[in-house]
């Protein structure tokens, strides 16, 4: 790279480090990259951290020391994420989403590339201080949802599928029992995708009892893997607690009442904002 | 916000075009953004898009007028786009990828954020200059492709299902024949998902006959939608032009052979680069 003005190496920087969340990149690399005095590109550091800091993008963390360098951790502001997740709420709430059997439609804001971003960095917020190797969903509408929190964290993903397919080799697969609807099902996972005793971070779009969660769980197990956390977008609050399969998980927001009659639905923010 | 300083304002910018592409912002919504006349703006936006275009980031265009601003359209060089598919062809022809049917095992490369975002760069930048208005794909692999190329287009996307949940709502099906094997499949829409008339960008991972896209358009006719664009991962190119059901796509590679017994495949960069 020809050596750059401030300024332009300032506009680099900032795309530079935008696009490497959560990846450590030493002084020595910056110093190379740009044909800059270290001193330069700390004083460059500095301005953009405080940038990142002030505007709620995320935070710089600098090591210092010989394997230093500084780490781009995106993060959102509880102000900022409350805001978002309260107009998420309100559209949750419109009478036309009820669907039969007390669902709620969400597909098509699970479609906004936007908001999955604003989301994936809520739920890259909750999990930035875990161990994770890597992101699990279940197909399909969790996979933007997990996709976009991978993108903040800087993990690559994998997809449990409900079929077998040809496409995929050889795979485990297991039963599991909807817990909502009592039914069984199957689900399962290419062997070659995940190592063992990996660190996973689970991801969906919406939990009622749990059923599908300890599903991806037991998959886990398996595979000789662990649970590093689990996050869902919208959780589903009617159950009693005694029904709930699952106890510890990060959500977004919260059902608390479904009326097919009417089709009332009451929708709050969820835990993590707790 | 609060008056920033030249520098501490040029990576505020930076980060504000980056995360809206696609979007024409206002000469007049930064200078009031940033407390500054728009004479400031303009030469930061000139020292940002000298940067973008000098690093292959994307283009940065200034409308002039009442009705003007700037506009940051991500686009992908084409050493940089070849470098990455050239690197993407020798990971393809693996021997261990090969799959009972001719099939390529591509799912772990489909799961690294980074490599997606490249890959919805590129197509992001074949498809510039098209009037889109939402990208469809149908699951399962073709979604975090989908899902990469609506980030660089800030475009909605809608995924096409294999079965009719519960959760969508009424839906649009049809039955097609996947071309390579000539089984018939069903394919639906949820209604509410796709205005009629949109115009839609097909984005899929895998090409054989063309089977699978030609259902996807069949599907888009009953909503009176227009297909604006096909793009394509990788395409199979072991079947003579006759076989295929499509012609106007793009591809970012394209497997030429696959040897079942000796497990050699053949992988070369897709029409894109031609």
């Amino acid at each position: 790279m020809k050596k750059l003005k401030r300024s332009a190496r300032l506009v680099e920087m900032t795309q530079y480090l935008l696009n490497r969340p959560h990846t450590l990149i030493s002084l020595t690399a910056f110093a190379d990259r740009y044909q800059s005095a270290k001193s330069s590109i700390s004083e460059d550091l500095a301005i953009i951290k405080e940038v990142f800091e002030e505007e709620g993008i995320g935070e710089l963390h600098t090591l210092a020391g010989a394997a230093g360098g500084v780490k781009y951790t995106p993060k959102i502001h509880h102000d900022a994420a409350i805001s978002i997740i309260q107009s998420v709420c309100r559209q949750l709430e419109q009478p036309e989403r009820v669907l039969p059997g007390g669902y709620l439609f969400m597909t098509d804001m699970l479609g906004q590339p936007e908001l999955l971003s604003e989301l994936g960095r809520m739920f890259a917020t909750a999990f930035a201080n875990r161990e994770i190797d890597v992101i699990m969903t279940v197909e399909t509408k969790g996979i933007p949802l997990a996709y976009a929190t991978a993108a903040c964290l800087n993990l690559p993903v994998v997809i449990v599928r409900r079929d077998n397919k040809v496409t995929e080799g050889s795979a485990v697969s297991i039963n599991y029992v909807s817990g909502s609807n009592k039914r069984i099902q199957t689900m399962s996972l290419a062997r070659r995708t995940l190592r063992e005793h990996s660190r996973v971070l689970i991801i969906d779009d919406f939990m009622k009892a749990g059923g599908t969660i300890q599903g991806m769980m037991d998959l886990l197990g398996e595979f000789n893997a662990k649970v590093a956390g689990v996050g869902v977008f919208v959780e589903s609050g009617e159950l009693g607690t005694e029904e709930r399969l699952l106890e510890d998980y990060i959500s977004l927001a919260k059902v608390t009442a479904v009326d097919l009659k009417t089709k009332q639905t009451t929708v709050v923010p969820g835990n993590f904002f707790q």
